[in-house]
């Protein structure tokens, strides 16, 4: 069978396309970020990408028909100040070997330069296996002049971060879509990588949103920050209950 | 050499055929279900698949000679009230790789085309980890419809299971036929995952034959239910034994 | 590049071949095995196989000159009572994956088929995880009426054994080759697997050398039997020695 | 995709051209000796090479600019007394598969062959898990006459090493080189293999320069060598007083 199967519900016209990328990856900020924007913009299905890269599994709905494990392009045509359309790619997973990320990141940007896409936003999370206040919004691109364009707008660049580079689809968009001469720009929201991370997501979202002239609202992704918020909060206070009991206890023996 | 190959020892001619498959799983209980419809209905096999995703052995009969490791299809003609000829896949493994698994399944799905197979029943366990009295028969199917359909013979459709989708062969066949429009349906019965389950294989092929107006008997199944019953009754007695007379060694010290 | 090549010092001219494998395996039994008959019947290699299956390794001669890992193929052509020219295929390695292992065994069979080679024997260990006074040989083959006419050679076929069935080139010889009609038999001397052993590899060679009409001397194997034999015993001397010592140790403190 | 992509940033001409490489491997020593003669004779890159046999990754360059993993070959066109053009190849990564691997080395060939290369030298590290005060140079090749010419430069063959042989792209190169019939010379510094080791680097490539008639000062790996050479000391000497105030504290209590 086939490597990588695009599978098209219908084959919309497109104008000016941008494609953004938001598969599962580090605390999930792309996958999180790219379902938002598609919910918000009320962006369109109109292809699966389907392949043996994947597992071979198929997901149960709650009505009890299955989905086969896949990727998706949605389509968000471009409203008020925008000029771009938006093909956005989300999904249950990434490839599953080395050579299986390269076949479906060469499959996604055949379909790209199909589509005539100019510019490529992957987005994704920077582990740093601490708790962040404030996530910064790190970037990468494949050209020098793109950096001082995203610097515009707040996007950090720092010498030696990410320091092992950037592994799995969001790299490799930008490594291969280069290649074929597709400006592309990876960012990347900090997070602390422990659990699916909406503040991440949502800083991701404000400097993407911004680029492209588009205005959503996130209301649902601070909820569920603030869900967040308040579980590692419960978390910290219970740890601080159990070490002062212990404490007492300690002093009681003293 | 070829992915996957189908050697027929005759093409058979086929009525409404639809394909059953039951392969090596969880507690078994597929396989055994599709064997002991094969062994009821004197289904004759028509076509071996061989594979390079299979495992690289033989396995030796009693008589010396050897035979490569495979997947089987063998067909059961309609009798009495069945209106559709039955093609049975069983075998003695699955796919060893994700790429495996999925190239195999579409093998058997361009077979099942090639037939003119119009509907799938993929067979399987579904553990739970615990001993289970009264095994249900959980399903998921392609389609809306078919859920309906299938509710009229007690299958158990629950919202979240199995919560992490289905994974194989059974999983597989429905992903890729609902691709090609084949209306599949997967059922699974409850067992521990411990062993071999008699009783899992009997309440799946209860269902099944009430939907395909088969009848046959279960008393091969019935007897190896009964042993395994023994068997686990006697280990629990054991168990219980050792543990009345460490009670006793305890109460000579207390 | 290609999956399997076979590059050709010469295209020999061969009558009435016989192809025998002994690759590297339990005990390595078959690769001793045909090692031993390469050098007892002068046979001339006439053909490499290399292979992306085999490890990406060079081996270095005492000579400081490199050998890519290979599978060699070599022709002893028929003399005396012989009537069989033999083809005999000794290496390095096996395919290092299940797909490898496949691809490896098709293509031997295609050069087999080339030759208009009518039966192979294929020579390997029966792992029995203990020392063994005098190792039986075992058989399998791809068909009923080769099973009577290899127990007139005295190897043994019992019920069961082996269990597990055969893994590797030396099964998978005979599976493939029962599909394009290669009368085939497994060979497999009694072994403990614990060190490559000499004795099994002559136990398959006699009944070998007598099915096929050859006679050799076995010096060499018995050389080195003997030599294991006598490290085996000196073992088995020290442990009896240091356990007698702590026998003593104890006495003394008794 | 295609397995391996060469990617021409100009088709160069050469001259009598010999290939150079020095991948990444034991103590880095390959990759250190080739990079430094690219810095030192200037050589200009004119090709990249990718590969889904490489990792699914981007570097991320100091200036936010990202870069698909790859392998480079640079060119040295032939300078005073040297007569051949050197082609030579450095890298992020080996193949990470062993078929990985074989792709790679058979595209490496191609080019080489494409570009009338008749000479290979690969540059490796020769690993003896202790630290070496003079590293000799440890030769094989793909001919008996390449031998007795590489003595002549103090290159050391001795029987049984490397007992293991060469494993990965310098041992493949020669491997699948000698098919073609393309004369292959493997250099190999001794090293202890703990870290980068500039000094097996400097030993390498004052054989080869010498072969090569080419002169290339050694400022910067041996200025590599001595901050090790420091680092090592200091450590030595951190673990000798630690030892020392060891024995005093016992001494105290003596």
């Amino acid at each position: 069978m086939e490597e990588v199967i695009i599978d098209y519900s219908q084959k919309p016209e497109v104008k000016n396309p941008i494609l953004i990328e938001g598969l599962p990856g580090v605390g999930n900020v792309g996958k999180l970020a790219a379902e938002h924007l598609i919910d918000k913009l009320e962006a369109v299905k109109f292809a699966d990408m389907y392949s043996k890269h994947f597992p071979p599994q198929v997901l149960v709905g709650d009505d009890g028909v299955v989905r086969l494990v896949n990727n998706e392009f949605h389509l968000a045509k471009a409203k008020n100040d925008a000029t771009n359309d938006l093909i956005i790619l989300v999904g249950d997973y990434q490839g599953m070997t080395p050579e299986g990320q390269y076949e479906l990141a060469h499959k996604i940007l055949e379909l790209a330069q199909e589509f005539g896409v100019k510019k490529i936003f992957t987005l994704g999370g920077y582990g740093l296996g601490k708790m962040v206040k404030a996530p910064r919004v790190l970037g990468a691109t494949t050209d020098q002049n793109l950096v001082e364009e995203m610097k515009n707008f707040g996007i950090t660049f720092t010498k030696g971060e990410p320091g092992s580079g950037i592994v799995g689809a969001s790299g490799l968009l930008l490594g291969l879509g280069k290649l074929v001469g597709i400006d592309s720009v990876c960012l990347m929201g900090e997070t602390s990588g422990y659990f699916a991370d909406p503040k991440a997501a949502q800083a991701v979202l404000e400097v993407l949103t911004s680029i492209l002239h588009v205005t959503i609202d996130f209301k649902d992704l601070e909820l569920k920050a603030k869900e967040i918020d308040q579980m590692t909060t419960r978390l910290k206070d219970l740890e601080e209950s159990i070490m002062e009991s212990q404490r007492e206890d300690l002093n009681y023996f003293g």
